[in-house]
């Protein structure tokens, strides 16, 4: 089951920057701002309702930077909370849906992930994401 | 006061289509089809906890139409709910972001809704909108 709307990235070029733009938008700071080596990215969140707002900023051969190279900063992806990540990938492989990873991988957040290509979804870059229980 | 993203919107170019592929992926289906005349687009709705996913498909001379053509379909905008839309975009102008309505307008929904110019957010097309309060 899909629940709700966990995050969304923004692709950012400067994360200092970014984090004053979107401090004034909001009005409301920052809660975290957290490294993740493994993507070569580093991100600030802020927190809206029950949904984050994750500024990503990407080193030079990173998956950000290649987007910010070729459609420029904006929306990256869409992050949905779903309650059984393993169910929901056989579901939509069964329903033709690109998966990006064989299984889940670990992300940020203490969280599994995975990330149905844009081009089987209109565009948009699916990320579904599920809290690990210990 | 900025509460929680209340939807976002997707530019696709056949409704009836990503309909079908919306309801796949969220395994869930759309609650309501609405045509918006003034805007020249038809939208359909999916809701996943607090926040609405909606497919927006534009007549040929809308601006869905017109970003579709520049930029293929996908992500269109993420709106927000705030509690006061008039001092939003008050203190939002005296911040220095470029707001693209000089009065709030009616959208659907029974909201009033502005929105802030991508060049002046990192890209995002954002807008805020305020249920209408009778």
């Amino acid at each position: 089951m899909w629940k709700n709307v966990e995050h969304i990235g923004i692709a950012v070029s400067n994360l200092k920057d970014s984090n004053g733009l979107f401090k004034s938008l909001f009005n409301k700071d920052s809660y975290k701002e957290e490294e993740v080596a493994s993507e070569g990215v580093t991100t600030s969140f802020f927190q809206l309702g029950e949904t984050k707002i994750e500024l990503l900023e990407g080193e030079s051969d990173s998956a950000i930077a290649k987007f910010i190279e070729k459609k420029g900063e904006g929306i990256h992806h869409i992050a949905f909370e779903v309650d059984d990540i393993h169910a929901e990938m056989d579901r939509l492989r069964g329903e033709g849906f690109q998966i990006l990873n064989d299984q889940p991988k670990k992300g940020a957040d203490n969280k599994l992930v995975c990330f149905v290509h844009p081009k089987s979804a209109n565009g948009v870059l699916v990320e579904l994401c599920q809290e690990i229980r210990d």
